[in-house]
């Protein structure tokens, strides 16, 4: 590829779309930071102690401006970072430019080509002589699958001298990954081994990313700790409950000039995707219907006077679909826009299907991404402390329940909310710690 | 002034901004027309009867793709119309093509000067030979105002021959009404008497057009009936209650990334706005202090858990502002910003003082405008219906309430509601009309 | 009829079930008055004055426990007061005794007969020689209609020498009321035109009073001024919104065992009762549907995301009946009790038609009743103040805004409300008095 | 003791207060089956196959209303039954008597005293000869601690043929179950060997109950399999979240005459039990302010609007105070009352501290219960099925994923809900069984 690392006067490496964009990028940055309370909370607790110093971090996450806060709270801790977006178009090119110029190694801009998405990916784990990052932050799990699959390369290129064959896959990205990985081993045959040695482990931020890692410690395959940060409470409550509540209505007004009072909507599942959404729609003065296939949750439904239907009870009579599954078939591809039959009557589908849940994270308040990215911190510094202790092996693990907790507690003061602290005497009565965790694991909140 | 009036193809006047985006203005009309439903029942249950045949009807109201509908409803029920818009920014110029092109005389465009708005509005009115309209549509009383003072400066004129003066007042825009009817004097001096008795009456939208409209009755001065629109129920409600309570999520997110879960949101004033935009942050999971100076509408916000606070009690301690009011110094106009002192705290204050009308006005959806407009359509009904009746006396009325009831009946069936019918043997019991009116004046709903 | 007064050592005249019951009842009494600030409000403000000073009040209204707490504001604030209940079950015999006992003669125990119950009444208007009081508070008007008909007989008496004729009427209760006032002719022929020559006037509590009282108005017979409390916004909304929904939890629960959650609630009529009601289930986790006859109440409720449908839609899907319009035929009689036809189905109805008002009225808390009250004490104060001025006319008045506004504001300081005062350029700006009132008439909260 | 067991005609053993209230025990059982739809549905389901056949189960558990449609599905579904109350006040006499009538052996009267209500517990678990229960239902766990210490007491007579003193504890109520074992030693030294010889296992229905098994599983002592119902979705949330949300207001406005309208309402705890009660108070219109000690829990009320304060922030300021910790010195003990200093001002505080859980469980309504009880019923069946696949060792088991979905589903259909079925396609897809479990066991809900 004719693509060329860049550098600011400092040295840092970078490749992003307009360096000149970084002062507005820099004003977004300080009006998010005044919506990420657990992030500056973060920099003010831990800052002076400098944990990360040392630490090379690399991330693969939506190159955004509450990105850009998080980043800057790693690099606040003393880490040394290179980052890349995970999504070819999710980019914001004045906070790629602001953090390109300022604090970290960037190589995103929005509109990658996949090409161009794998050479960022690879430019972000390339940390020189010495071999790659400490630790990573990934989003969906590029980063973790690159590596993975260096090694089993190399060790296949050791063992019997073959080389990935692109044409092997019918699968166009990953035909990019192979070729990648074939290229390199030309260079250096133990890149991602000596990665993989160095590497102290990794947080995954959602659902898909998590997936994978635990069908690879299933499967016996994963090569280094991973922290699931898709699971805590403060993450998923809040990008699923609150942010989804938060951002439907919005999302419904932009798209549509249509008036929710008085309408029926029907939120097809009510896990808390849905619930958010059925919840914002009935405060907005909608009559919500929900479509279910688990009795519990259709029977929290009911117990808020929403109704259960099926889809076919309700199509002709319903004026908003909200589908919040991720499965197929819940709603018709072909009715994602108004439908004007000669009865007149109209059809609003928000988000066919599996994109409900991007669709609202996109819109998702930085006060959200708050709460995933101080997960994503304090995960990071859990690994890094733990890194010599043993404490984790290479599994899956979820957040320490008083780590979720801290996540939360970094949230409060922003709020202007005050604790109340137990007594040594109450702390024993109850058998409860003062400083937590005050739940057991599995509480449901 | 150099404007010069265009005309189509089958001769109808017009002044617009580009013809051209007409294609695109009938598509968002046919949009809006789904969720206009009341203007839409009007055309079915009126438009074979052609009750506005030989009707001219002049219009002074934000030429919006809403207000489209409404004027294709007044034609459609036979009247024939020319419009202008009551503000020179509102004009949306795709909704004046589709109507221009093919329904009414038009003129008007987003950004005119003072002097093409009142251009404009001599155009509006201008109905050629045989004086001017029959029925006046007005928004703010611009229309009902330039007929008004045109009459007094003729009666002047020809009382003593003198003519008005531009330099006596120091209000800009006056000077531009002075001068206009100055020169109609030189070439008509007898306009707008004419227009005057030709003129069956003025229905009026807004609460500032109301105000002016009462003033001229009180000291003598009305020329012809007038109906308050802004009063009926159907109105004021949904201007005010229902449409902020939709409108305000929506701006505060567009204008800001903030989460309102969470925050203090501190709204000033608990009329219908107030309690339409605390309604909409309490259920966006705000907690909301209302400030009030009337006794009543402060112990209704108690009634459902809302504290009542002075702004002094709570202006360091809150995130949101919103002003309802429509009093000044209720909030320092420097305020109207992100404010970040040291502390790094931040005020938003959404819409200072008087416009959170206007601003959330303009963002009413549909449904909302389609409750105002079928007043409209039902209150020029009523003047033209009983133009020979001497039901209405030079003085302002609103709505009976039976066609308040109307208008909400208009809007049950896109609902899907089912109304109850008394029996003669229940109406008889409770004494009210199987056909209503079922409330007395005063009812407060 | 064998019953006679009683008197305490102090001389003041009574009859109730059971004097001993005096320490309870004031036990009571003073956890009310925590309650019922607007009465505590009026007793600290007014009483220093003592502007009943020299006032006879006779009231006609339920003897409970809360009136107890009015009665006694009366008093405090200088008058004289006799009292009896307007309703044969409704005395709380602890509440009546101890009223006889400390404050005032009371004539009422619970469960009196028909005739009983008029004797009690003639007793509270039968003030000894001089005639009668000089203010009444009634509820359901009967005080006054045994004046007006008391008036009428003895004028016809007069003229034509003719006694009332019990036998002249089929309805039970009327033949004890004519046989009453024949009887007081043998001894005073001129008893209540003595009575209604001192009456400065009444305040009715309730519609069923008003609703006479403004068609003797309307006849030309009304002998005094009326004030309506009825329909102040402070009475009614609290009587019927903020009231209803207070109790009607509460009186479901009591009457049933049922679980509110996941039912389906019918409410018929969304007038101010019918909105308390759905919005108490609503809030409680039921789907309410609601049946309305008015298109305007069906479309608010439809904003709130109730369905609006006819009751033979809903009869076979629906738990939970509650009928508040007052009217006949909503709901068959039969169907006030569950109903177990072999499909095990079953139908709960509370407080079959007219009586849903009277159902929850009984329930309604103290606080409800004190704002009901203290518009009572201000109406009363209202036309012994102005008595001599002539501002009051033989007619029905509702409460001047701004008495309705200081009823209000009285219960404010209770609830830790902080009122914002309107400086004086602000007042000047908006045109609204600084004290008020701070809305026209007609404003419907 | 002086206790003698009775006997109906067909030889039925019971003792309760008056078989004569049977009657209207059995009106009330038919009124509360409406209301336990999980209950019938599992005797229309489960009754034909008759699985219970044979078993005997023996219940420690309220002898009440709703109980009693719970022995009456064991009995439908075959089983044979013993019962007694797990609280020396919680039986209702009439829904023993009926039970005793008609379908189980009771021993169950309000008003126990100490003695007598171990006496009802042994003989709940004499099944007379061949040994003891094959299945507990225990609420609290009174009948499993029975065995335990039985069977400890059995072993240590046969070693060292020391029998239990019931002076060895300053528990008088320990003291009481040592004196029952002593006693029972000296007829049959093994029969509490013998019982748990036979025993399958017991279902526990509460926390306290709950608590011991996991300390007995932890110290290796638990002597048979035990099914902790208590922590099934459909136990929990029911009890805590929905039950509490419901029967708060109803247990406030019966405690006090307290208008909840317009009060500050403090809440310590924002658990389930927590979530309930500040829900209920919200949509009273209270002001709700919440304690707590857990962030998180914290951050979700801050969500809802709730503000988050401690105790000493708030005690001079508000209304009404619920605890719902458990925990002890949340509120001073002498507050549970009224409080009537010299400023009048009140606080009310409803079931002083751990009480409050059980203070609404008693007014908890069938509907409720019906979702306990039906896991309980299903706790029995998979005890029982599973009598002989070793699937359960001596452990506490929570009820595996799907048959907490069972127990949901079973109330589905009263309340009008149609479930959604996957089809086998997306069921692949999405990697659900198309019968559920459809959520890990982690899920929050």
């Amino acid at each position: 590829m004719a693509l060329s690392v860049e550098k600011t006067s400092s040295g840092r490496e970078y490749k992003v779309k307009d360096l000149s964009q970084a002062d507005f990028g820099r004003l977004e940055l300080e009006l998010a930071e005044v919506e990420m309370p657990g992030l500056m909370a973060c920099r003010t607790e831990f800052g002076p102690s400098q944990p990360f110093k040392g630490a090379r971090i690399s991330g693969s996450l939506h190159m955004t401006i509450q990105t850009a806060v998080l980043i800057e709270t790693l690099t606040a801790l003393g880490a040394e970072v290179r980052w890349c977006s995970c999504n070819i178009f999710s980019t914001q090119d004045h906070a790629a430019a602001a953090i390109a110029r300022d604090s970290a190694a960037v190589f995103a801009w929005k509109g990658e080509t996949l090409e161009e998405y794998w050479w960022c990916t690879e430019r972000c784990l390339d940390w020189g002589v010495g071999g790659g990052p400490d630790l990573i932050v990934d989003d969906g799990g590029d980063a973790t699958l690159l590596i993975h699959e260096g090694v089993k390369a190399e060790e296949e290129f050791e063992k019997s001298g073959k080389v990935p064959d692109p044409e092997s896959t019918d699968n166009p990205e990953f035909k990019i990954v192979l070729t990648i990985i074939r290229d390199g081993l030309k260079t250096d045959a133990s890149k991602y081994r000596k990665m993989k040695e160095r590497l102290v482990g990794v947080s995954e931020e959602t659902t898909t990313g998590v997936k994978r890692l635990y069908q690879m410690q299933e499967s016996g395959t994963l090569l280094f700790p991973a922290i699931n940060v898709n699971d805590s409470v403060t993450k998923s409550k809040f990008d699923n409950l609150y942010g989804c509540r938060h951002s439907l209505p919005d999302g419904l007004m932009r798209a549509t000039d249509v008036m929710i009072a008085g309408k029926v909507a029907v939120v097809c599942g009510y896990g808390d995707v849905g619930k958010g959404c059925a919840a914002a729609l009935k405060q907005a003065g909608a009559r919500v219907i929900v479509t279910e296939i688990d009795p519990i949750c259709a029977l929290q439904a009911l117990m808020e006077g929403i109704q259960i239907l099926t889809l076919e009870d309700v199509v002709s009579e319903a004026d908003i679909f909200v589908t919040t599954t991720g499965n197929k078939d819940t709603i018709k591809p072909q009715t994602d826009r108004w439908v004007f039959p000669e009865t007149k009557t109209g059809i609003i589908v928000l988000a066919e299907g599996r994109l409900m849940n991007l669709g609202c994270a996109t819109g998702h308040p930085s006060f959200v991404m708050s709460c995933s990215f101080t997960n994503q911190v304090i995960a990071q510094l859990e690994l890094w402390n733990e890194k010599a202790s043993g404490k984790y092996e290479k599994k899956v693990y979820v957040l320490p329940k008083h780590l979720d907790e801290k996540v939360a507690a970094l949230h409060l003061g922003k709020l202007g909310a005050r604790l109340t602290k137990l007594t040594k005497s109450q702390s024993d009565y109850i058998s409860i710690p003062i400083e937590g965790p005050y739940k057991p694991a599995a509480y449901r909140y």
